[in-house]
């Protein structure tokens, strides 16, 4: 008869944008590529801020790390400086020097001035290890699949096992790209919105949750997952925001992250590269200022909690969104990989009194099975 | 019929300590003294990571700052110097400058070099602001307070509304101190333990979860709790193990005290300061070596894991623990703030239909209603 | 014929404000009071960033670790929250508690609101150990004598061996209180003013440097000043500034002290505690805030090396201007300890031939033998 | 008659290693190539902790930005796990993501487990901008350039403008690679050494400072360097050492480079990006290890200021030894860029009244005219 419990974390908590993708901060676009060749199943997600100069217009942005075992890149100067000046590229851990020749490339195409006239620029790209389902030695990754996913930025994009996704595992079932968006009413005449993206590679079986109910527990019997096998997984968490937050306050915001994805059962092991970027879309600041003073609209952090909550409940159902939609899929050694859909499907045949509970967490995940 | 679904953050998983309480790590005691004058509701609780003497013979500590709302001290040669010299004293936050003045006496009456022919002493003291029940802005608290504590230290101490827990609110109900343990078996040769003690005053009650169980939201709506206002609590946790963690170690393993307070329904509240000390009883620091080399263990990082799962385990349950033990209290302003078990009955009595969900909560926490 | 090499760090370089004291800074105030009662040599400096109510109208700040050996107070929430909502307080190492305690008083009478209807308060008080020269531990401050520095609060004040300086040595020598002052232009409409107020107890006389001139090693050689003694003091670094710096920006002022300080020969030695705070009188932030957005100046990063040459200029010249006006002083255990000036007298009537090295200093650092 | 004053930042104060080079450490080579082709000067220098397999022998480590305008990456995973499990490459700023590449295929063909069985690996690689005197848009470096550089480390190496120091510019005149040791004897039975190595490209030559004597303000008067242009600059920083420092005692000697840099006249401009790196080669971390536990030695922090001095003299000597070993380039723009000695000579014939103070520098600098 079932779950009579109300469910705190309920992912449909809070106004979601019109797409529920990160997408819904006005300007942001993403663009990805899927490889799949022979062994090789990985890919690159861009993310753009905006779609101008990013160089000559920057944005105001913070990194945090939660867990470090990780290679992200352009953190430094994103501490520093509180800037992002590039798009944001997610791709495999392998993957991060072609990454940042591409980026590099197309940044020095736009702007002649870089390395002549005025500084070098700071390529911003994350990773996650895909190498449990992908060859990730091969070291496949071209600067021209960088090229493509930067092209491809749109408002529309895809979520599952595709770009950065495409060789993920999240909770050992297939993992990948997944998003959401909140929005945040501070006032009657102020409303913003905060979106989530994130690439998810990490966690067990055995703690996977749905909002507030253990699903990984029967699902890791029925599998025989392995809770002590060594983890190498990651999550890159990526949040937008049309609010004028500034550094700070996105960093504070980006500490958040961690709520939202140990909502679903992580609890930032060891090997789990916890990163997040985080940036604003207001009060961007000019490479090349003529004056030294800008007007900015401040915001009080007196109300803050309302980013938080929203990037709690985003990076949540972001997390929940990679596993819905990603597909299962044949790993680099020729093993099945399940989703998650295909994983509960399995499990509601195999033990019919898990039905009522899978029901409940399909229609709070909004897909049908 | 009821809740069907296993729960993963079950606060039985792991093994527990005989006691169930920090003091399971052995030669760690706590002491506390509670007051109730008029509308003063305050206390002090104690922490002794061991009853030597802490200034010739340090512990390798870290501190974690989750959320800097806060007014703790000790932070910043804790963070320089990997060691804690001192009791930790919990109080509240106007209680610090007090609790500062005996923690240095204590300490000069014990050391006579003090600040003659050595260094001074760096006191540790954290605190959460009890005013929503207690008067804190008579000052109240008294150096002797603060010895009745330190010398109170023992095995066996009290949890709940207590100590410096006394005027604590925790989810809008009553909080306060709250203790738990956890056994980390590294190999057959190698077993250690894992002690918590949080001081809980934080959280709105519609946030409140029990082992994925939204119990939180009913008790709100019962109780009509105000989501909206200002949050201005605050929660420590000091973590102690007998494990040969060095400084590095015990920081990266206090990050994860919130992964416990988030389960319990945190969201890292802008207004919530959140701290984290961690210390180890192994491998001692001694301030008066005769010579500048120590052969010490170290632990290898790559089963850290079984140390952040029993983190988050213990603080999870003494979340729970402190909410579970405290005692139903009329406040400063006459007021009476229910405790978890109170509201729970009171809920129970008006909604018949919440009796299975208590039950279990209450089974779960393994307390009598 | 003596000296002929030009010196990068005259401490003459810049344009200095009209007292050369922090208190160019305009609303800014120091007060202070000395303490001389037996063998007890200390005393209280308090810097008020505004004299308004300074709980409601918090200015913007930053607090920066140079080295952590430390017990200042007050830094976890200005990390997090970028704002001072206190006078700064110094005063010696075992003086911390009772500044807590009536900065906290002071605070508590001016604002009804604070631990009542609203939250708490965070004091900023730092420190040095005054216990070479003062009976430290004899804990004599008293709350009254934190009133008396903060209602003296004004546009002058003594620099030398009074206030909180009362009982520091710098260099072996005799220190205390210096200030300094240094104007910014950014162009033809923007001018600012950057004030340093340093309290320094810390450093080798033979490492001791006067715009490059390693003046302290023949006074080292002289007062057979001992290398190896351990270090066990200290520097603490107020900054201020009236330009529009947010947060991350007064971070980034602060780390430049470390500059300043080690032109004077400092190494950032071990047992030397040096910290930072840095705040901006403008772009005030409201505790009571109607709305929950300002317009704010914000300036950008292209020139801030103006405001970092400043500081390094600044802190240098107060390093010495410490020096320069603190006087000899016998200390708790009847021993003379020497001013500056007083040891350059007596190298000089010694060895005549650091005569000419010993009047460029002096008339470099603007004083009179 | 010259200069009489004597200099404390003498750079020959401390007793020097054999070689006077970072690989006086035992066990760390050094490795370049050097790039001339039209307008393209740059290169590699890589520096090897250990001649072994870095990945399975893992150094203690430490990263530590002074200021962070910079693209250098590695140091996220450093500080988390306080271990260096390459070696550390130096080149241009566009030639990261080509060197991650070729230092990741280099760790892949020594360890097959990488990637597949066990996880992957962090890259660590440290850059400056050195597009003022070379074409660095043209992304000139290959992965055979990083090969030939790691292949080529050796005990002996040379310093100046060449491997990644070959387009470098400091102080406004030709920097590059510079080099250092110190020795350290703890007592009678220990001794130790501190190594480092500079990559420098940072500086205004009106800054410029050797021993304390502004020699800098004559040559930019000669040269008219212009004082106002904008920082592009930037400098690296690695630091080695055989005694049993762990990742927190080599972040602390990590920060003292910024006492041996300012030494020289730097102030930590807003665009120079000064990273730092230290490793120990003792107490290495087994990838695989067989158990949890190493017995290791740990060094008491008491007396760790001999490695901070060593750490100040040692970068200080580095700086100004990259100075005095580069020679004269012409620079992708067809203009000639002076190194200190060929302005140094330009000086004295011009005005003969500085003779006095460049034989002084030379003959401390430890170089003929």
């Amino acid at each position: 008869m079932g779950l009579q419990v109300p469910l705190l974390n309920d992912v449909s908590q809070g106004i979601k944008g019109n797409l529920n993708l990160i997408t819904d901060v006005s300007g942001v676009k993403v663009g990805q590529i899927t490889i799949n060749d022979g062994d090789v199943h990985t890919g690159v997600t861009a993310i753009l801020p905006h779609t101008g100069n990013m160089f000559r217009s920057k944005v105001p942005a913070a990194s945090y790390v939660i867990n470090g075992f990780g290679k992200s890149v352009g953190l430094v100067q994103i501490d520093e400086l509180g800037t992002i000046e590039t798009p944001i590229v997610l791709t495999n851990t392998f993957g991060v020097g072609t990454a940042i020749n591409a980026l590099t490339k197309r940044m020095l195409t736009q702007n002649i001035e870089i390395g002549d006239t005025t500084s070098t620029v700071n390529p911003v790209v994350a990773e996650c290890n895909d190498g449990d389902v992908s060859n990730i030695r091969k070291m496949y990754l071209s600067e021209d699949d960088v090229y493509s996913a930067l092209d491809a930025a749109a408002d529309q994009f895809e979520e599952g096992a595709v770009g950065a996704g495409r060789g993920m595992m999240c909770y050992d079932l297939k993992g990948g790209i997944g998003s959401s968006s909140r929005i945040v009413k501070i006032d009657d005449q102020h409303q913003y919105t905060v979106g989530a993206l994130v690439m998810t590679n990490y966690g067990y079986l055995t703690d996977f949750v749905v909002n507030g109910a253990s699903v990984g527990q029967p699902l890791a019997q029925m599998l025989a997952a392995d809770k002590e096998k060594e983890e190498k997984g990651s999550i890159i968490t990526i949040l937008a925001t049309d609010a004028p937050l500034n550094s700070r306050q996105l960093k504070r915001m980006a500490k958040r992250a961690t709520v939202g994805i140990n909502r679903t059962g992580g609890f930032i092991g060891n090997g789990s590269g916890e990163i997040v970027f985080a940036f604003s879309t207001t009060n961007l600041v000019e490479h090349f200022s003529e004056n030294q003073f800008d007007k900015v609209i401040r915001f009080n952090d007196n109300k803050i909690d309302l980013f938080f909550r929203a990037t709690a409940a985003a990076v949540d159902e972001s997390v929940l969104s990679s596993l819905v939609h990603a597909k299962s899929i044949v790993d680099r050694k020729g093993r099945l990989r399940l989703s998650l859909i295909d994983a509960a499907k399995k499990l509601e045949e195999s033990q019919p009194r898990y039905t009522d509970m899978l029901d409940i967490m399909f229609k709070q995940l909004g897909v049908a099975k």
